[in-house]
């Protein structure tokens, strides 16, 4: 098989629209694409760490960091959530169904070099800093995203 | 006019976004394209029967059964739903309008060769059993949405 | 750099997804490629004019049009909007960050060629009038959309 491109803008910080990006783009590194995912406004809560980071920051965007969702543990439906009740409801299912939890996806993305890439430009309107997301993850702008799109074969927009 | 191929992710089960998705992909098939939509999360509900399919379901996917929409005509919209009220009311603006409802535009999809796709994975967290979505629909998982893909030169995530 | 094409249907009405959009077509159009954004659904809202336009209309569509909000200045967020602070909040950092308004997003992307396109069909239903929208917006439907969109190498749907 050839090896193509794939890139997801992921611009959702929904616990189900991450599942389905990580499921897309664990299923295409598998088979030997390179995978780039770049993670802009409420997608980048999916990269935080569950632990507060300490950081100097402006009223603003520290009040945006308290707000937001620390990591992919936290994060809520995009329906149905009721208050967090339905995303525990669709975990339960999930690991009855072995289905990897959002957190496995994102280690197995990692381990399979899905490259997971945050936006800078989000980064500074939300407030968030480097160290506040999980390790390994790189940062750059739209310039990046345009060009790697460019040799892609298939881009969403998550 | 050359045949090329197009795929649509249908993660979304509002109608508003449903309607999007079918006339874009009526469009594509009355213009030859070959067409498969993908059906995933919530974008499952747009294919389910309307009336109610006996099934053994555990506690969980019962629940989710009973709560989510059966089909196309108990969708609502992203915004301006108000309980129902805006999908009415946007429905009987097309109608006015002489555009096609959804149910419609499904049947004019399979009518056109278009291929409805449920996801297997969606199916068993959503606990829907094949015979709770409408006939002709096919199953399969992301490996086949991303060979179908590679093959497309239009891959969108609706 | 090859001029390459680029289509992103914008179907959102949110400030954020309407950022976002604008963004990466205005950093493709800085790069040479031909861009068309194509507004349907909620996303017109982002192309309305921020003066009420006199307009014979039935009730329906009346009604569609005083509850919808006109422009890019009036448009919320697609999550922490609390009835508009969100919004506000967003614009004060990014005015902070230097990043450009919505409304300077769609001036720029004017200015560079990018071409705006209102899907007809929409219009219809939401019952907007060409003359309620911003100048230099195009008017078409589907066909026009997929026959750019074959030519074009990036297609989204945000």
């Amino acid at each position: 098989m050839d090896t193509t491109k794939k890139t997801l803008i992921v611009f959702s910080g929904d616990l189900d629209r991450a599942l389905a990006a990580f499921i897309i783009a664990n299923g295409a590194a598998a088979m030997d694409d390179e995978v780039t995912m770049f993670f802009t406004f409420w997608g980048l809560n999916i990269l935080r760490k569950p632990a507060r980071v300490r950081a100097r920051k402006r009223p603003l965007p520290a009040m945006f960091g308290a707000m937001l969702p620390r990591g992919a543990g936290r994060l809520g439906l995009s329906r149905m959530n009721y208050g967090g009740l339905g995303a525990r409801l669709m975990k339960r299912v999930m690991r009855q169904h072995n289905v990897a939890t959002l957190d496995e996806l994102i280690a197995t993305a990692q381990e399979q070099g899905v490259k997971l890439v945050a936006c800078t430009m989000s980064m500074d309107v939300l407030g968030f800093k480097p160290d506040e997301l999980i390790a390994g993850v790189e940062f750059a702008g739209v310039a990046t995203y345009l060009s790697e799109a460019d040799e892609a074969n298939v881009n969403l927009f998550v």
